[in-house]
């Protein structure tokens, strides 16, 4: 069973020592530089690390965008060692149900992007049921996921 | 004339390109890094990038502990290309002149440490009146400047 835990002194040095698989740098921002990027970001973001136990399995940055009242997710990744046990569709979960909290305001949808050649990301988030907006960013496809109660 | 300019969402994306020189890797904390840990301290810490006209050439770190007072120095670095210009001097002058407006809180005196290997980085902090404090973290030797007005 995973759980979220708030990226803080104790464990950010964790973040530094996470890595992709090779070839994943391009579909996902490195943890630290997301880390990095949260620190910008610092008044509507907040990063989390993934945990199996005490063990940072992943890490992932919620951010609220407070003029378009959307939740993004950003930068979700999964340790190149702790891939392929279904740790992303339980962390997703968990990302989600964070979200339905309204950390930072109110909302009715989740949006996020995926390189449209990541397959395992794109099946993912088609199974949670996120659906394609129809917009791109270069090789980002955009989805949404309303938010239901 | 260098300026010492905050870390926003304008210019954090020139924080990743900034790069040490071979060898310097094991002297100074990579700015990215260092940003990373920035959104950690947030509520005590400050991000700049140093800059020469529009470039930013280097970053610094200023970070305040509220228990003891003090201001510390952190991950100050000059990018590779803009080495052995003087901008290290010039950039601690304004740095010294940003901690001496006490944005924090009140303190009396300036920490840094600076590997006990990095004679560039020695030479000038010692010209800048820094001393040793007899302090020493692993190969990190600890040195104070008194804050006089």
């Amino acid at each position: 069973m995973l759980k979220l835990r708030k990226i803080d002194e104790n464990n950010f040095m964790d973040v530094f020592e996470l890595e992709l698989d090779s070839g994943q740098e391009k579909y996902v921002s490195n943890p630290t530089r997301s880390l990095a990027q949260a620190y910008v970001y610092r008044n509507q973001c907040q990063p989390f690390g993934i945990y199996a136990g005490s063990i940072m399995v992943g890490y992932v940055l919620v951010i609220y965008d407070y003029e378009t009242k959307e939740y993004n997710i950003w930068h979700m990744m999964i340790d190149k060692k702790y891939q392929r046990h279904g740790c992303g569709s339980e962390a997703l979960d968990l990302i989600i149900n964070y979200i339905k909290t309204m950390p930072f305001g109110e909302s009715t949808e989740i949006i996020l992007t995926c390189n449209r050649e990541n397959y395992d990301g794109l099946n993912l988030f088609k199974k949670k049921g996120f659906k394609e907006t129809g917009k791109s960013y270069e090789e980002e496809v955009e989805f949404v996921l309303p938010i239901i109660w």
